[in-house]
């Protein structure tokens, strides 16, 4: 019988089972954050970003190593990015929240891949006009978070392959198929669209360094489904002459629905940045929460905000304020509050962060431009 | 025990084996160049080729329907191009000869792929700055031919990837490990940049389809160890709405030792298109020939010009007369000819013509940039 551990399965092409982040940050031989970590975070930063106080961000690459070469007066670079299978959901917004900070804390050049290839090759369905729509329709999003433009450049890998090809080729020459099978769980009918791909994903954690001709180390921060690109990446860059990327790893925020993560694929799993406020409101008011069979029993032994999708929006995106969500969870635990009111709270907060983000967007399609990667 | 057709190796990356065409012909599914064919080629072009009238190119995959289309107002396009592992070397010339005669007579577009990806991504000691100087030597080769700058599109994969890119991931998205595990022999130790880049190789058999936005037919005269690439091509292509490209297959120049094929990578077996006289007489001196064990065995029995590298030079490159080539092969069958008379005149024919060649290659580098691709 399989374990737990063998049932869990995160990699970017498929998250199932219970996730159990211990196991999965030892699975993967990365590294929990730790209070000395947060010292160093804080020291530098300023302040602690709540997803880091939160647990939100919650294990890493080395990033020691990073804070060791900003001391030495060698500061890094950002990198993530997204796969445009459709519009950006509140998921997504995470970790541009976290990423925003980081650029604004210690001012630093950031790259963001939008990877319109990979959801092509591996949507059967999808075109590549599609996933490039999508692509420059997140760019939107991105771009409506405030990220300085001088600092940010943006990369479409279908419209940007001239710049990633050169490079990606040289990372893909010390990958075999066999390490591709082995970690992305790959067979003899994937594509070699498919196969190919992680060689572009690996191109960004470098790019900077080749554009200003010296090492710069790159923390990328993302969510942790990710990691197996990097596993692989970290591999193969310091055998062409690069840093490995440092890693922060993020855990999903869950969908709407019971299980599961957000999904761009799966629209009743997410509320998603383009959504009107009726859409938002009935998404909302359906989603999965703590909450007991009935009111009677909510009120003698409280919700459970541990499972609630609600409370993870509030944790990940809506509610920075700690005493505030704090107040949120006691009344919950208490049964103070039932689901209905707290619910109502989450719409007005969503709906009002969304109108406000969606016409920062809006004004966000005269400025893609700016923010495009310019080819050398 | 393998038979003889088992033992028989043609694929990209390996030529093994005695070469036996006619059973190659029959194993790739392509159909030898009948007496009908050659009648509308020389009804077209005005004259029928050496390199036909010598059954050079001897196989075919969808020639009479290129003529058919060309009967009804619908011309083809040219396409093929060069692994640059190195300089250019005569059997490369037999190409460009063709291909030219192909332009001449039938006044069509033509696009040459210099595959350094390919070359970098196969060999695990090369550079891709190396493969892209040999690239970009070996465009001289090709411009020193003659080749019209206007109807003549020079595409180097590291440096038009922002046009072919896109192109190819919707022929990667339709080809499975499977296939090309089978088609080139690929095993799990492959890298994933060999894996993808026969995907690249296809590109350009849609190309100028998609530059002139309606199908265009591709005729792609090429060495038939190509042909893999082409039967893959050629399964996916209609898939996604394009041509599959028809097929002009030559017979390899032997190499200049006994065995095996002029190989850009082993220096001794070929004239170089860059040879000073003094190495180009060396190498043709110690040629591998048709002769006999002693003069007065040759004088009595004669020689045999059906292996020998030194007249297949005179066939594919050196002696475009037929009259003059049968004389040749007159005296030498004879016992009238020794083989160091027969060296002599080869390595002045190869002389004169590379002289001239290397005139006109070094005039080539100042033309070069109008020959590249212009990327959209």
């Amino acid at each position: 019988m399989p374990s737990d551990e063998d049932s869990m399965v995160v990699t970017p092409y498929e998250v199932k089972g219970d996730i159990d982040y211990d196991k999965l940050v030892k699975q993967f031989g990365a590294e929990l954050i730790d209070a000395a970590l947060l010292k160093r975070f804080e020291k530098h930063a300023g302040e602690l970003h709540y997803l880091l106080r939160r647990g939100v961000y919650f294990s890493h690459r080395d990033m020691k190593w990073v804070f060791d070469e900003l001391e030495k007066g060698n500061p890094f670079f950002l990198y993530n990015g997204r796969g445009p299978s459709g519009h950006t959901h509140i998921g997504h917004l995470t970790q541009f929240i976290f990423t925003k900070y980081m650029q604004d804390k210690f001012q630093v050049p950031f790259y963001f891949q939008l990877t319109d290839d990979e959801k092509f090759v591996h949507n059967f369905e999808m075109t590549l006009e599609q996933t490039n729509f999508f692509a420059r329709e997140n760019a939107l999003d991105l771009i409506a978070m405030g990220f300085e433009p001088d600092k940010t450049h943006i990369i479409i890998d279908s419209e940007h392959a001239g710049t990633l090809y050169p490079l990606a080729i040289r990372v893909a020459k010390r990958i075999t198929f066999s390490t591709v099978r082995a970690t992305f769980g790959f067979t003899n009918s994937h594509n070699i669209g498919q196969i190919f791909y992680t060689s572009f994903q690996a191109v960004p954690s470098i790019l900077h360094s080749v554009r200003v001709g010296r090492n710069v180390p790159c923390v990328i921060p993302l969510a942790i489904d990710q990691d197996a690109h990097f596993r692989v990446a970290r591999d193969v860059l310091p055998k062409i002459g690069y840093f490995s990327p440092a890693i922060l790893h993020s855990k999903f925020l869950p969908g709407l629905q019971q299980g599961g993560k957000m999904s761009a694929s799966d629209p009743e799993s997410a509320v998603f940045t383009v959504d009107p406020p009726k859409v938002i409101e009935k998404k909302l008011r359906n989603a999965f929460t703590g909450g007991r069979g009935n009111a009677a029993e909510q009120r003698k032994l409280g919700g459970n905000p541990d499972i609630c999708s609600i409370f993870a929006n509030y944790q990940l995106v809506f509610m920075p304020e700690d005493d505030k969500l704090g107040e949120i969870e006691r009344r919950c635990r208490s049964g103070e509050m039932l689901c209905g009111e707290c619910k109502g709270i989450c719409i007005e907060l969503a709906t009002e962060y969304l109108t406000k983000h969606q016409e920062r967007r809006e004004e966000a399609r005269d400025k893609i431009e700016d923010f495009l990667l310019k080819d050398p």
